[in-house]
């Protein structure tokens, strides 16, 4: 990672193991809109390797600011695809600071 | 990120909000037995930046391996500084892959 600012947005998503399949490849649309906005850095949609996992998707992404993010959110296009997600999913979408960190030297 | 094999090692943590300073030093000294066991790549704690989302503590590490990161917890040290942490602390410890990844050019 570099030194650049930014703001950690982590996404803790709960869905049933059986529609994860479908949630993933709507993902990958959503996160095109979000990958063009301005203040995009990265992002990477983990996926539980055991079915049992509480949590079978986490999304991991970062954006130069808060600001930043919030615009990209408010895009039309972007809310549209997300009132398209199933009601068996829950999102719970946050902002976050790295408050400890520890490389491999 | 380099291109090394790894695996994503996520813990999302629920822990009312007036136990989170406290956690976070407890963390940071079992953060520092992971980081020296072999196969240790890095591990970012995140903390909300409100604190009223759901889950105030998300751990992303990196290990080589399944198998190294197992070692690392069955370490007799590790495991009796984790029966240290309090009960008001639900951790949701898992391994995941990366299966969608978008950077910024």
């Amino acid at each position: 990672m570099d030194e650049k600012e930014s703001v950690t947005f982590i996404n803790v998503i709960e869905l049933p193991a059986d529609e994860v399949d479908t949630f993933v490849e709507q993902w990958r649309e959503r996160a095109k809109l979000m990958r063009d906005a301005p203040g995009f850095q990265d992002s990477r949609l983990h996926r539980a390797k055991l079915p049992d996992a509480r949590f079978q998707l986490v999304n991991v992404a970062h954006w130069d600011s808060t600001e930043a993010w919030e615009a990209a959110t408010a895009n039309p296009a972007f809310r549209s695809a997300v009132r398209g997600v199933s009601d068996a999913v829950t999102p719970n979408p946050a902002l976050y600071d790295v408050v400890v960190e520890y490389h491999q030297p």
